[in-house]
């Protein structure tokens, strides 16, 4: 496989459209910005001799080869969170249609046809929710995903509408399992696993499903000054004693299980009152969904330990609970013995980050790729992965569609 | 001792001047509405055949009985926080007036005479810093303190000077160890030390000098989901293991050490994101200021620890650092025999909270009394503390002022 065509060129190409003063990118899915990125992966689409189509979601629908029968797709999005990466994305989208390119090139004969897909609003960073074009595809959207608002107060119905598309229709725009023999995902990692092991490559084995809940506890703003430390009833300590517990439940529990505190809030947050009342959000992620509830379950008992030695009042608000995805298994073996025999360094990991991958394995065999995250950082200008690190990912991806397509 | 005059009902009185829609009262220093507070007040004092003056920062000083010899000194404040209660500082102004108006009634001849001094700007409320009118007095006054500015853009200098006040011969109003024989203070205790015993008086033995820092640790705000636990630079959970181990250290440290994480902030704060940074507070306070000291160097030390461990970036800042006020053993002995005597149960205890009374302590014996607050609470509309409990108070006041002025 050799390419003329760089992949950093275009990914540059694409981050210009949408550009920020520092660097970044804001790209929402049906805007002007979305537009113009979409003209230009139709050009490059069409230079291959892909027939493409975008469905009633707006999810571009790119194909190239002969036949009817299910597809190996490749899929990704090109919106992005304000101010985010240029990689974050549209590197999925890139690589896809650089893969193609090469097998063009390489005269490979396709024996089953090659999809690109190209998710809209994968983000969710306009109306929330997220993972749009995946959901309506997988028939998984929720209820209330068209009338949610952006800040301007224009609903998700109506900014699909203005650029075309079918709010009304989303139904048509279903697929099923009969319309795919696998569908791969090429993602940065977001994360510093591969870094800190200084390789090009991640083949992800499994995606973390995420239950997300909030804590409040109640205890009683005292003077404090005036309060002797056994007469208090401190929110803000039993915060404390909850995140250090979630901390040591995440490393009993599973090894790739991992619980966040990321948000915390006390009142009336003075230096001189005991903090009467704390919220603070619990995020836990397993790929094993058994360690996962293990730990979710440890994590609210704990909390009501804690709130009963202190005297405190406890709320538990429940706020989203999504189940693992699975990467097929003989996915991730051709992958790992395509790496070792094209020599490429990869190493076999799990994602913790939601992608539209989870949705397809709704509906077909899926794989993903990672490819290593400078500093770990995404959704913001300073997101990088190397020229080299994406080239080996392009190699790793070339030789396995090559497998899948031609068998 | 008997007075046909109720304190509630002179509470009450004082609690309608600036009373706000949910029946606390809003009452600053240097306003109409203290103009009108000092009017009542002035009344009650005439009624008493006392001689009154305001001094150049504001502090009313009113005097009874003969001679120019050293005074016993009653004080307290009438100014209040936004939306306070009616106790919090009138309650010390109206057991003196009542305690001098009972000596009266029952023909106590005078050896030294008597002062009420209503201290200026007690809470600091508009201007910040507080315990204005006792700094003036002790010549602790801080350098900035008549520059500060209220919300509207006034300084405390104009302020003292749209009410007739003197801000610039403020050092005329400095008064010195001859002036007095002693100072006592009462005032609702702010906590519920008393409550818990069931107690309506306390004998105050020692007022705590605060320390106050800030502390910042710096981590790295990673993906919630895609970052392993030993990947991680939770600044949050850097700040759980302190606030935990300020509580450890601070029972482990004297029986009246007192620390507190009154405020805390975490960015980016969002549920999916691993907290990047946090910053808290510290809030130490003891009247043994060997305690209290050892306390903040084994926080600030396990900071240390806890940033290197959690391989965080640490930053403290010092805000305040007052040291503890010493209460005259011979009042806290003379108060404890009457309180035996009267029958009045009074508990010795310490104050967490600072009052005018620790700046007196510089220039004469001092004593506190407090009386039972309901619930602990201060600062607020709910404020209260019984009539029943106040008159105990009322009672031990009128038996250790007796004594101090017949001696």
């Amino acid at each position: 496989m050799e390419t003329k065509f760089s992949n950093m060129a275009m990914l540059e190409e694409l981050g210009e459209i949408g550009k920020t003063a520092d660097g970044g990118v804001t790209r929402f899915s049906f805007s002007d910005n979305d537009v113009k990125a979409r003209e230009r992966i139709f050009m490059w689409m069409k230079e291959l001799g892909m027939t493409i189509r975008e469905d009633e979601a707006g999810n571009i629908i790119a194909r190239y080869g002969s036949g009817e029968g299910p597809a190996i797709a490749l899929g990704s999005h090109i919106d992005s969170v304000p101010n985010g990466g240029i990689f974050d994305g549209p590197l999925g989208v890139v690589l896809a249609v650089n893969t193609l390119r090469a097998l063009i090139e390489d005269n490979v004969e396709f024996n089953n046809p090659l999809e690109i897909i190209v998710f809209s609003d994968e983000e969710g960073a306009r109306f929330g929710g997220g993972l749009f074009g995946s959901k309506v595809m997988t028939g998984t959207l929720e209820e209330d995903a068209l009338s949610r608002k952006d800040k301007e107060g224009i609903s998700a119905y109506d900014a699909l509408k203005a650029y075309g598309y079918e709010p009304d229709n989303l139904s048509k725009a279903r697929r099923y399992p009969e319309d795919f023999k696998a569908y791969i995902e090429v993602h940065i990692e977001q994360a510093k696993v591969l870094e800190d092991i200084d390789y090009p490559v991640g083949i992800v084995s499994g995606i973390a499903g995420i239950v997300r809940f909030d804590a409040e506890l109640f205890g009683k703003a005292d003077h404090a000054g005036a309060t002797p430390m056994n007469l208090r009833q401190d929110a803000l300590l039993g915060a404390a004693k909850a995140i250090i517990a979630a901390e040591d439940i995440a490393n009993r529990a599973g090894e790739t299980t991992v619980a966040t505190v990321g948000q915390i809030e006390v009142k009336p947050c003075a230096a001189n009152v005991i903090p009467g009342y704390a919220k603070f959000s619990f995020d836990v992620r397993d790929t094993n969904i058994t360690d996962r509830e293990w730990a979710v379950m440890e994590i609210k008992q704990e909390l009501q330990r804690i709130a009963e030695d202190l005297d405190l009042d406890l709320r538990i608000t429940d706020i989203i609970s999504v189940p693992p995805a699975e990467i097929n298994e003989d996915l991730i073996k051709l992958a790992e013995d395509l790496a070792i025999k094209e020599n490429i360094k990869a190493h076999t990991m799990v994602s913790g980050a939601a992608h539209d991958a989870m949705n397809m394995t709704l509906l077909t065999d899926v794989l993903m790729l990672f490819v290593n995250s400078r500093d770990g950082v995404s959704h913001c200008p300073e997101e990088f992965s190397s020229e080299e690190h994406i080239d080996e990912a392009n190699k790793l991806l070339y030789h396995i569609v090559k497998e899948l397509v031609t068998n």
